[in-house]
């Protein structure tokens, strides 16, 4: 196969499908996710036996218990595709929502549309399921989508895509709106991301090495997610009870996620007594402790943190602690050390906290909850396709709305310039 | 000089200023725009002074007089510089804006706040009043800038940018938040649009040649503006009158703007009556007529519109006219050979008019008024650092709020994730 010529084919498809879905009614839309469900329902053995190829092959080539785990597609992961398309259904749609229409001294009215943002590139690897995510979320805010799973997930994801294409065809939508790259060829990624003429943004989903080759090598912008390197900052005035509970949460709730801490700073005038107590309870959760000198002189029993651990994201039960002078000290260490991903102070100064959430140049910041709490799902986003640590025009969770952009309506009654 | 580590150094002073303008109050932003206006008005003679080296430079250099009337800067340039700036003293300030706080099931409130986006960097040709404008609009947005103008204007640049940083240390700001870059070392741009760590966008103003090379060559997004190829349609239901008024106004009013009309789309029901009066309104205008075969059956006496034409941005006085079966065809033309800019419909059909806004995959989509309204200043905007073309991020007339961007703000009590 022509690589090239299969990638451009691919495009112009999704392309001419983007245009039929831009203007598809939101019921149309819903009838083709709901189609897509009973799809996956009807054909849950042919499902399973696609991902059976995947897993035996993916055993032969020595791939990780992980790396099985995240590849399998049993019945409940089939649910889950299910139910969460489900959910994208019961999404409100965000596209043709106007907004903002006011009338200008010149006599006309202006206004913004919400519009689909054409066709969207998804990379991502092992996991199946992301398959049927991305393309509901795309197909629900008006986009076609080409998608590149792994490999290794070859036979899941061309299951999968025969459901999709089911229930796009049954709602009477082009098959096109979904395509799934048919090709293992690596060469396929490369062209997909430098074909502005016929895809408007890619989204790579997976390990930080795939996300910065992808966004050093496109030709079309990128949305995406490199590390999160996430602070709690635990105030002088912080309420003790709270700053516990906050720093545990934030460290232990998950270790592999992004939205985990990764540093605890303190203030020095309260290092002593909350430091105390939350060292044990951390050592009782099993997480490695690297402190600071002046975190050492007060818990001596814990390793040094060095430069790099600053800067380390360590999606593990791992965490690096420093004492600091006060919140400006703070702020720089974040700003500085940080990935601007998701920053949280615990704090009962109304100014502090203020200051905070102007200072920290994160996509979240975040006065007395959990570093947790930044995600699609909890910010009421309804599900979301990633989270950018991007400034231009995505940050933080990105949902329906963050595969949108704007048009300007302007209605008038035959107004010509003056 | 290295050019190199010459524009590192105004990247890496620019980050730390960018650090200081972001959490400026509003009423010290005003300040140093003020001092900015107070500093062009004490210092006409040197402004002037320098112009005059430009001009002699550039006529020896032999450029045409319209380059040698948009490089000059006179009293009336620098009266419409400190004009300019008042307006923008007076604009909104966008950032710090929180809007769509939301208690959350989980008790956390979550709402978006609008910030900077950092440091920008601007590129752009001759003329010296675009410094001026740049500037304040990304200092008001809690931007820092870098600014390169052209080399023919230098000495122009060099002068208003002492202004410049005479107004920012007035009100105790860093000189550094706006940087005008004093080589004219062509390297110089290349190494502006390729340091992400120093630059987070580049807007290029300019022409479409200089606007494809930095657009192909950025490692950095890039807020762009290509062809402004603006379609009217005229409807079988249009009425006349503002038919012939929208058309003529869209063509006539300003033949060098990206948003004038370049093509004229009329449906076969309407084209005989609309075309006779129209055709000689533009011949008296000046305007020089290409039409697609059945125009030229309906009025004989013009040019024929060859394929090219449908694409091609004149900013002249050249029209090419074509007749269309319905709406259709003329969404189907304006998608396809149009630049995504500006169209506008004219017609009474309720249904018809809320088809061609959601199907026209344009930046500006009008009913009943001329193309000629797609601006900053026509839409409200106060005033704009350019028209984007692009779909990601800032579309249309970009203005204070397209150089701004939003993070996640989250207010709890305590609050952990379950």
């Amino acid at each position: 196969m022509n690589v090239e010529l299969y990638m451009n084919m691919l495009g112009q498809k999704a392309r001419e499908a983007s245009r039929l879905v831009a203007r598809a009614d939101t019921g149309i839309k819903n009838k083709a996710l709901l189609g897509m469900a009973a799809a996956l329902d009807a054909n849950r053995a042919e499902l399973i036996d696609a991902n059976r190829k995947d897993l035996e092959n993916a055993r032969q080539n020595g791939l990780d218990a992980a790396m099985l785990d995240r590849l399998e597609m049993g019945n409940k992961t089939i649910d889950g595709m299910i139910e969460g398309l489900r959910q994208v259904v019961a999404l409100p749609d965000p596209v043709g929502s106007i907004t903002d229409m006011n009338y200008r001294p010149s006599g006309i009215q202006v206004g913004k549309m919400r519009v689909p943002l054409g066709v969207i590139g998804i990379i991502y690897e092992s996991r199946p399921n992301v398959t049927v995510e991305a393309a509901s979320l795309c197909l629900k805010s008006g986009n076609a989508t080409i998608l590149r799973g792994g490999s290794e997930a070859i036979h899941s994801n061309q299951a999968v895509a025969a459901c999709i294409r089911t229930g796009l065809t049954a709602a009477g939508l082009p098959a096109e709106a979904v395509q799934v790259v048919e090709t293992t060829d690596r060469e396929a990624v490369g062209k997909l991301i430098t074909m502005p003429e016929y895809v408007d943004v890619i989204v790579p989903r997976g390990g930080k090495g795939l996300i910065e080759r992808i966004s050093r090598d496109a030709k079309v912008p990128v949305i995406k997610h490199l590390d999160g390197i996430c602070h709690v900052f635990i105030d002088l005035q912080a309420d003790r009870a709270k700053a516990v509970n906050i720093a545990l949460n934030a460290k232990t709730h998950r270790y592999g996620t992004c939205n985990t801490m990764e540093t605890l700073l303190v203030h020095e005038g309260v290092a002593e007594e909350v430091l105390g107590d939350l060292v044990d309870r951390f050592k009782a959760a099993g997480v490695e402790l690297r402190g600071c000198a002046q975190t050492r002189t007060l818990v001596p029993a814990i390793k040094e943190a060095t430069e790099a651990d600053w800067s380390t994201e360590y999606l593990a039960p791992v965490l690096s602690i420093k004492v600091v002078a006060d919140i400006d000290a703070a702020i720089k260490h974040i700003n500085h050390y940080g990935s601007h991903h998701t920053d949280a102070i615990v704090t009962e100064n109304y100014t502090l906290s203020r200051r905070f959430l102007r200072e920290v140049d994160s996509s979240s910041v975040i006065v007395n909850a959990s570093t947790r709490f930044a995600d699609g799902f909890e910010y009421g986003l309804g599900a979301e396709i990633g989270i950018s640590t991007d400034k231009i025009h995505a940050r933080g969770p990105v949902g329906l709305e963050g595969l949108t952009s704007q048009k300007y309506v302007v209605l008038g009654d035959g107004h010509t310039r003056k």
